[in-house]
């Protein structure tokens, strides 16, 4: 089954040797959020999502698991991270069971401690997707994880479950590290990364309440490889200062730059990647928290009214033909975490034109093909004492995925 | 675990070796329509079905998949169809994850060719049921399988999962070749259906709606063993005209005969089998599917008060003892897809009496049982450069699939 | 992978000899209610259940099936048994397809014996939750287990799949052999059970309608060993009356007590253990029931008006530290099936205080972490012909559950 994503050579020995030179040690730790992690940690991650991808296009089995289950824990609509989540499961042979909370006890009082602990017996990973609430997501994530270190240290559990964030308020690191291993294959390899202008963009959409953690996720760690992040919105429509500050920092480190500004023509100019996303601005957010807290029906209604007449304001912010000439060379590379709002296609108006995303529409597909390796990634990388060995011992196996 | 299935001394090594002979060639293709396919194709996909019934019947480990994802995607309720789905995946290794539309940003605007590739990054069979609409059903199917096609080609998709209709619209070939089996086994052989007489018969339902794909799968399929097919309606329960068109050809080309009634009598007449199963005109689903598009609740409501007094008109469309005493000595083979509307069982006045069914009853509990094996065969044979040869090595292997 | 629940030095082949001395048949059984199991039968699955809990906890696979499908048939919400179940299955290496009745055709009236063997063509075991109705889930259960035996007896089926009780309107023995693996295993032993006092009382809590199976199934099962049982609760809360004549019989038998009282101080009084926990009165669930079969949805909630308030007037039957005072040395063992309505915490005033349950916290945590087992151990005691020898083939070959 040789496959286009197999003819760029990769080596799958030469990886692993390099994992194991990392020396990264994520064993019985979490995938919250990528600015908690070091640079080891984050590469470590990377190299195991490439090498699982590699072993896939080889038909190498990689299932290190007999058995075990991995919980989904969605508390926003999804298909794409959901089927990454199952996808990147099942490929290391644990089976999803869903924890639809509709369904479940937990409304009646449960504390999530109790539950973190009643879902895990024989739980390997957990996957969290909890976007919709600023200043929740990531603590239920941390509340959960805290449980289950508990739990593992009092002999509840026999083993510790890795808890995955597959999108909180803060951050996305399972699409952040995709668009991050699609460009740097795009580019060919991290060190061309450096000094490359990607522009993290707000766009028009005819919808509102579109989450932060996107744009959030890509200016946090983009600004880690050296290249020059610029992000820019309409006045207004800021994102959680502190991923601004960790973004200026990550800048500074790594000789890179990070520039925030209010025009899309000004980001996209010479820039080597855009990103042109709708997002709804942080206080918007916030707002909307408070009103959905408190069930305020009406009070959503009039939010959501007034903040699609400002985004109307700013149906200019639309990734059309002209604005990409103005990208280095007319070709900037466009990127998307998908779905994108599509003028003429998915909606009158939206982030991008048709034509601009038809050109760039395979790419996009590429770019979220990486999801679900970033996700066994990251679950290998927590549950795993030593990775690397355990890897090379697959591929020497070589077992075949598919008969 | 010696079982009733197995008493009958097929021979796995003989069956291997005439699935070879067929050369039958369905790699990367699909399963949508029955006559879309050769006789090689579909004899093939049938013996590929007896060959995994009796391993599963032998304790025989058929998983030909060590990981993989299989999508189930039913656009309409089922419990059979999906118990078979989920089965026939797991029998060989695959798990399943439903697409759930419902709970997935489809409804965002999507494309059908996005949403294709975003689940199949690690699927290797995607199972639809979309039979509601005239005109959409199979439409959809082909939509994806292109956008499968596409994703493979572009190096987005290191696999090419095959796509396999569950129901749709035109045909339900699951169905029509479990019913196949089954009758073929009934009576012996392939050879033995040669003039056998089948009653395609509507009957009396007090529901309304029920989708044409069963007849019309049934009538195709019959049509090409020889078998003298009579399809018997009350006026204006007409089926699609194309399907009507394929019956005939396969029957002129068969050597077997296609004729059309109103009288579930002269149908039944000398039948060796009887089918008596309720459906909706053809024109009242094409009302329906345009009401259902527009939203329109009054008229759908209209259209089904109308449809339910006049199926009242043909309560006399019973499968009864009386009529049974038409058949062939009185004792013709009944079949039914199930569930069967039994009159003073599951309802008032039905399809079919109380006594004649429960006298067939295993019987058609025995002819669902065929479905599981034949999903697993179409999406083996979609998938397997050499299914004859991987089922010999599976066969010589001889993993006990239960320890 | 060491872990707390290892350090007992639990000798896996002295279980596995000890098992096979209990010589117990439950071969194409079913685990229904645990008074129809003889001695050995009940010590048989605890046996099983403890072995695959010390497989599990050293990394051994305990895997027995291939390919194979459970089906979980929930008929009321539920977390902790969902994930019991899947996980139950998925140690065994089956896969679970959830039989969900809102999504499939059983309304449209089907029979239960035809469904029951649609779902089981590839299924091993068939879980069911269904204690919302006196007198209906007990014998659905009998119902599907008959379908099964006749779908296997006429060569419908390949296999008798294993019907598990997940809790009915009479017992919960998932429940009740984990609370008992729990008290065994922290009171050393069996026969440190016996004379050992648990008080199995009534608990206030403010909702309504909790099933009577718990403490249906602790006394029940509890009787057997010889314990001193003493079951309270406020009057006109009884349970089913034929569940305390099995009580009486079982505690004549083994040489314990059993005593019915009306208070919880009595109950508490010298007790080793304390099972305080709500329900609602056999004659309300009786009420409730056919105003439910009614839709009377006006009677539903005059009932439950009636209740809750009725409830209120018992405020006082909490387990509070004042009443824990009241047991041997003031520390008797607490449990809890959960989730339990904690005072101050799920709500203003419950079954238990905050400290004394936060004390036990991590005890009920661990009482539950059984049950996974307790259900692997049914499905495997009733689908294995020989459940000792494959248990030791299976440690004998050590094969690693997680590498």
């Amino acid at each position: 089954m040789p496959t286009a994503t197999a003819t760029q050579k990769f080596d799958l020995k030469k990886a692993i040797a390099e994992l194991e030179k990392l020396g990264a040690d994520l064993y019985h730790k979490d995938f919250l959020l990528t600015w908690e992690k070091n640079d080891a940690e984050i590469h470590s991650v990377l190299k195991i999502a490439e090498i699982l991808k590699e072993m896939h296009a080889q038909n190498i089995d990689a299932s290190m698991f007999r058995t075990g289950l991995a919980v989904s824990n969605f508390r926003d609509n999804s298909t794409r991270t959901r089927f990454s989540f199952s996808s990147a499961c099942n490929l290391l042979g644990l089976a999803v069971q869903d924890l639809d909370e509709g369904k479940s006890q937990i409304a009646h009082g449960e504390t999530v401690r109790e539950t973190a602990n009643m879902i895990s017996f024989l739980t390997e990973a957990v996957g969290i997707r909890d976007d919709m609430f600023i200043g929740k997501g990531h603590t239920y994530m941390k509340e959960v994880a805290e449980a289950l270190d508990d739990g593992y240290k009092q002999g509840v559990l026999n083993q510790r479950p890795a808890v995955v964030n597959l999108q909180c308020d803060l951050d996305h690191p399972t699409q952040s590290m995709s668009d991050l291993l699609f460009i740097k294959n795009h580019f060919g390899g991290f060190e061309n990364l450096k000094g490359k202008k990607i522009a993290m963009t707000w766009a028009y959409s005819p919808s509102y309440g579109k989450p932060l953690s996107v744009p959030q996720g890509v200016i946090t760690l983009m600004s880690r490889f050296g290249m020059e992040v610029e992000l820019a919105y309409p006045e207004g429509y800021d994102l959680l200062p502190d991923t601004i500050e960790v973004a200026k920092e990550h800048a500074k480190k790594s000789g890179g730059s990070f520039k925030v500004s209010n025009s899309m023509e000004s980001a996209f100019k010479n820039a080597d990647i855009v990103y042109p996303k709708s997002w709804a601005p942080f206080k918007v957010m916030e707002k909307r928290t408070a009103l959905l807290e408190g069930g305020d029906q009406a009070g959503l209604k009039t939010l959501e009214k007034e903040c699609l007449e400002n985004n109307a304001k700013f149906k200019s912010w639309e990734c059309d033909e002209a604005k990409m000439k103005l990208t280095k060379g007319g070709k900037a590379t466009y990127m998307h975490c998908l779905p994108a709002d599509i003028t003429d296609v998915s909606c009158k108006a939206g982030e991008v034109s048709a034509n601009v995303f038809e050109k760039a529409r395979i790419g996009t597909y590429k770019e979220a093909g990486y999801k679900p390796f970033v996700i066994a990634a990251m679950i290998a990388a927590c549950t795993k004492k030593n990775p690397p060995r355990l890897l090379a011992e697959l591929v020497k196996a070589g077992g075949k995925r598919v008969l």
